[in-house]
């Protein structure tokens, strides 16, 4: 394996750990002894006796959604939730977290609610390591995990771990784009790259990209040679494109090839999304819950549905992974984690040392206690992934279906990517795409901002593409595009709902134009 | 008042605020009417139903050490915890958090496990400026507050905030050293200011402080004159002084003078400290339980032992205090806040949003409801500091009362200063005080460390002073002292015990030397 150290910052490779130690470094004298039972007066740590909560009930429940229907439904229902009550009293899903346990791999309050490892409290460190070693493992050995509060945070250390000033990052032109502050913040650029954005494709235009590179200096004659490629490989956002393995394996070809990094995001690539299904569908809208079972076992997710990751071409510790625990268990716990080589994570540690000190052991506690207890542990995990990916997959499917029954789509006016993963949808504005020679580029944003006005007044909301570019200029020609998400709404009516508001909107656009 | 903006890094200044919207920016067109209920297809914020948390209970004690001991001890007993059962089953003293809520500033999971303000979720950030406008109100208008990861995190925000390379921060000579760490990350210079290690003093050394602002020039002619002070000015860490309000004064008159910003960092303020009075102690070391009832009442503690803030003086908004619920509540929470002039709380936030997007929402939930539901908010949370501030005050005076009796003391070997706010001791070693005129300065740091060895094999750990320093060559002459932190032993047994051992192994290092 080549020298990782090359791939990291300056900036970062200048950072050291300390703290104040309670031990000299220097070698103790000749003839001392350790005492067996030492007594602390060390450091500001409060005796877990000082804290107010003694113990903590999770309840959970068995499905995503289950709160609202007990019927076995995969999503919601448009009746109202249940009434507050007590849900412990109604169901035996509860771990208890005491105050003090000994159950091996179990956090307890005196340890979650005390001061941690800024890499994580054990348990939940190595839980990680076992899940990528499981799901994504890396062709190499010298990998591991490091905790995040979440995959935002992830992302900025990664950029402070491989990005001096005047660093290069290639980025998806259309991107998840807090990211590109990120590379501001320590003085990198960002620089586009443009997305195929046809129906098969994978997202990132590789003659583009391999092109660019070849031709670098004639391009970007101010710029050094890329540092890094930022890409959200499954379920991109706000596209919605995966890139299949052989895909990834030309991309990491460059990235050998050109020596740059690859900082691969994926919140939510786990969320595998089978191909639309119209005969799925009755003709009153309804899906038969019976139908939407998740009937996947865990190896054939693992093997025949999961896109693998960079990692695992990996065999140079030039790949940053970057996942959270946000979409899969809950956004507020504010907790993720990296995965790299362990010489990128150690400066990565070094940074969240200053930057953050880690994620909250509150929230690491519950996550790792439901995990490991609740769930009994990988496959338990696993098992949830399975069930949210039904619930997303029926989602996503219910809005093409709605899109795809609409005047709008059957007049061809708008079309939609059916994505293999995650949670975004490409809505395409098919006439409002220069390509077919009806709009002139520069007009496409103002025009698609017209549009917009008559959504919203319609009562859907939606994300432009244009606002999550990292150049509008670079992307005018691409602009056409919302991005749709199937994860806020609250039930399938509001879903199908959803879908039929933007496509009338539209139809009424293209019809009429902008009166209202 | 001036212009906040002054004080302000430029690298700070630079950043902007920035999200993806899904409104156009720009003024609606003609006859746009907004949607009365308009379904979201925008954010990738997952509906709550994807969450797989249907409710959580949080069961609480009524005092500190409470699950030790039901007898209304106020520390803990040398006896083992109770078995750890459902706590639940034997108080009433729960709160149950659930998936929705219409309880005004309750938190449910809906909003707590879902993505949030990065400034803080509302209720909890409203507390924080209610608890400040009682506790230390600023002397203006136009100060707000911001929740952060924990004190650490508050400090590195602050130093964002205000330092650009070069600049210069004023340390106290000890410190909490990570904090040279956060001034290090963004290039500027921590420059220490001497310590006055006698019984009564105020910490910080004013006559120094002073001397060394009006002769800058001469004293250090490569460095601009100083940005900011950095102080902890209540409980000071590592030596326990608090600063009384006339010092207090005296400081921010030079901060006017010389107009620097005041970084205070107050992580312990609250627990402020009665004198040591030997008449509450039996011959036996023990001390009644009924002695120790907190007897203050929240106006006498508010009023007349709560040293005021350099906020309270702040006229002109150059003072920014960083607070934490570590201390009061659980460090595991990564929880705390930030006050300061709305102009610095607003760069502070930009930071936040690349940094790493604010506290756990699940740790915000937890404390904001404990805090309000269960104590009744803020006068209850003055309850409970008023309780743990009594069990520390019993701890500080058991362990200042196992050193005085002890022979080291009686010999004049040692000496402690009993702090009036904290969690901190300062055990100095007398006989190794160079200005005794046995010991060389340059020897006393070699001899601690010796001495240090004494002391673990004794089965007592200590942090030295010196190993908290800014520069230990400035501080060597005042390297003889240790920092005993009564936070974090188990019980009144072993408090003594280690007070024992302490003092136990420095007459032995006194008498006999280094050997073993």
């Amino acid at each position: 394996m080549s020298d990782v150290t090359q791939f990291i910052s300056k900036r970062a490779q200048s950072r050291t750990s300390s703290h104040f130690a309670n031990v000299p470094s220097d070698k103790p004298p000749a003839g001392f002894k350790p005492h067996p039972k030492p007594l602390l007066l060390s450091y500001g740590t409060p005796n877990d006796g000082f804290f107010p909560i003694d113990s903590i009930d999770v309840n959970l429940v068995n499905f995503p959604f289950e709160h609202q229907s007990k019927g076995g439904h995969l999503n919601g229902s448009a009746s109202e939730p249940k009434a507050n009550g007590h849900a412990k009293e109604e169901n035996s899903n509860s771990i208890h977290i005491a105050r003090h346990t000994k159950t091996p791999n179990s956090l307890d309050l005196s340890r979650g609610l005390q001061y941690g490892p800024v890499p994580g409290l054990d348990p939940l460190l190595e839980f990680t390591k076992e899940f990528i070693a499981k799901t994504h493992k890396p062709a190499y050995d010298d990998w591991t995990s490091i905790l995040s509060t979440g995959a935002s945070d992830g992302l900025n250390k990664a950029c402070d771990a491989i990005l001096d000033p005047g660093d290069v990052v290639l980025v998806e032109e259309f991107t998840f784009s807090p990211f590109l502050r990120f590379v501001n913040n320590v003085g990198g650029v960002s620089v586009p790259i443009k997305i195929d954005l046809s129906s098969d494709s994978n997202g990132l235009d590789l003659d583009y990209l391999q092109n660019l590179l070849d031709n670098w200096s004639k391009e970007y004659p101010n710029l050094p040679k890329p540092k890094a490629l930022y890409t959200i490989s499954t379920g991109q956002n706000p596209t919605g494109f995966t890139q299949t393995i052989e895909f990834r394996r030309k991309i990491y070809k460059l990235a050998e090839e050109h020596n740059f990094v690859i900082i691969e995001d994926d919140p939510y690539g786990y969320l595998t999304l089978p191909k639309y299904d119209a005969s799925r569908f009755s003709s009153n809208n309804k899906v038969d819950p019976a139908e939407l079972k998740n009937n996947l076992t865990i190896e054939d997710y693992l093997f025949n549905h999961l896109t693998p990751s960079y990692l695992e071409l990996d065999t140079t510790g030039r790949v940053i992974r970057v996942e959270t625990f946000s979409k899969l268990f809950a956004p507020g716990l504010r907790l993720g984690f990296v995965i790299a080589h362990a010489k990128v994570i150690d400066v990565i540690k070094n940074y969240a040392e200053v930057a953050n000190r880690g994620a909250s052991g509150l929230a690491q506690t519950v996550v790792n206690n439901v995990i490991r207890e609740h769930w009994g542990g990988l496959d338990g995990w696993l098992n949830w992934i399975l069930k949210m990916r039904a619930t997303y997959s029926h989602r996503k499917d219910l809005l093409l279906h709605s899109i795809y029954q609409s005047d709008a789509f059957k007049k061809g006016l708008v079309d939609v990517i059916d994505p293999k993963a995650g949670m975004f949808v490409t809505f395409k504005v098919k006439f409002l795409d220069p390509a077919q020679g009806k709009i002139a580029a520069d007009e496409v944003i103002p025009t698609m901002k017209q549009l917009l006005w008559k959504i919203i007044s319609h009562g859907v909301l939606v994300v432009p593409g244009y606002n999550m570019t990292v150049d509008q200029k670079f992307s005018l020609e691409r602009s056409n595009f919302f991005r749709l998400c199937y994860a806020p709404l609250n039930n399938d009516d509001d879903i199908i709902e959803s879908g039929k508001r933007l496509t009338d909107a539209v139809l009424e656009f293209h019809d009429k134009g902008n009166k209202f």
